[in-house]
């Protein structure tokens, strides 16, 4: 039988890595990477360091061609579900056409699998076509989350208290329901702007050596976050930013 | 200056330990430990064992008494705001005789600092004090959270949903507003089996030896849930478990 691990790898830090994680690299033969494109060359630079570090002299990696997707689509879900699909049929033929019977796969996952990834998804999906087989495991990370309140050292929930993880796209339609803790990511908009009430502690490129931080009312810090992320963006092409807004 | 680490260890699994926490365990001097009684023996012997596999030969362990707590408070958060006060007391005390200038402490916490746990708080209320002076940082962990979805091989959210991380005490008021996907912690009164519509995704000891996972419509596997969890509280003296409720 195949084997494929899905790792979590942490969300810069490479000494986010759990023992497991490393374990698990050390004992892959095949290390399945899609390629994201350029502009997130840093964040493929930690994957690729990680792998040198952590991984048997003869393993072999395998890339495959990310396919294109509309990052700002009229149908959120339905353009999702798409690209999941034809990344599903990139993944199957590489898996189709290098892992062999016996050998152990993976996958290395941004942050933690858990959290606003599809690569769990796509290899259901793949297993549901029932083209090929394979047993798959998921190895957790430290996710974006849990290191943004690790840098700003606060609490993701009050004490008793409920919080919501959701998106920039979500919360620009207002403060959700029933909660006064709202953790955001995917936020291309900064709909923080319009919570002038709420507290926010910011972070972008967290815990890699481009870290930004910055915390305080929205009212007194959000145009110096809007001006920081505008130029760190630019600087780098790309950003990757999540935030917690604590209503009092 | 006296540094103090709040380290997170995950929620079981020792290999679940990052990197950068066993690097951190490496270099302290001084691990302060609040006994949680012997109940909870279990989780004491994965701290110890993390202690005796990754720590420096010529480090000091030094053990407080945690405070008392009413575990069914008429009044939860001010019965938790006056243990954290009393226990404040007790680690500042500590803190006090044992951490030299220079030297660098340690605690330990379960799972990840950033979720329902009161560590941060109380280093802070230390500090407020103005009694003792020391910097700290925090390492992330693996959350139970994170452990659970692992094992279970899902995602937290869905495509571009948010999800609500809340307590078994807020669930038994009624589903939350605004999210169908809830991950529940804290929960004495299996309030899961109020809502017959959801699919859970439950875990007990998870990423332990004693782990007890199950899943499927609750209509279902609620009566089991709920017989495997008396048997294995009764058998261990404690339980741990969370669970993700996902409505349709
Ligand atoms: C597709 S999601 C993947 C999340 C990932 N699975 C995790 O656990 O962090 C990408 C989003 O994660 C957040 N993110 C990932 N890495 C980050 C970092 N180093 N600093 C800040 N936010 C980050 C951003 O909100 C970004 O839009
Ligand atoms: C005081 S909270 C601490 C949570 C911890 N900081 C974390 O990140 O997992 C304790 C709750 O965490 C959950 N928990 C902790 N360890 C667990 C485990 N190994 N399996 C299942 N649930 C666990 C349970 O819901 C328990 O009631």
């Amino acid at each position: 039988m195949r084997k494929i691990s899905v790792v979590g790898i942490g969300a810069g830090d490479p000494d986010h890595l759990t023992l497991q994680a490393a374990k698990t690299i050390g004992r892959t033969d095949v290390f399945f990477l899609l390629d994201k494109g350029e502009t997130k060359a840093g964040l493929i630079n930690v994957r690729e360091r990680i792998i040198r570090a952590y991984s048997k002299p003869r393993k072999r990696i395998i890339e495959g061609r990310d396919p294109d997707r509309d990052r700002n689509p009229a149908d959120y879900t339905g353009t999702v579900a798409d690209w999941r699909h034809r990344r599903s049929l990139v993944l199957e033929e590489l898996i189709t056409e290098n892992l062999k019977d016996g050998e152990i796969g993976a996958i290395l996952v941004w942050g933690d699998p858990a959290l606003y990834d599809s690569t769990i998804a796509i290899l259901e999906e793949i297993l549901d076509r029932g083209a090929v087989e394979f047993e798959f495991e998921v190895i957790p990370g430290i996710s974006s989350v849990s290191a943004l309140a690790a840098k700003h050292r606060i609490g993701l929930n009050r004490v008793g208290q409920p919080f919501q993880i959701t998106t920039g796209r979500r919360l620009a339609e207002g403060w959700p329901d029933g909660v006064d803790d709202v953790v955001v990511m995917l936020d291309a908009q900064q709909a923080f702007t319009k919570h002038p009430e709420a507290e926010i502690y910011w972070g972008a490129y967290v815990s890699t050596e481009d870290e930004l931080l910055a915390s305080g009312p929205v009212a007194e810090v959000a145009d110096e976050i809007v001006k920081t992320r505008t130029e760190a963006r630019e600087r780098h092409g790309w950003i990757m930013d999540t935030y917690l807004l604590r209503r009092p």
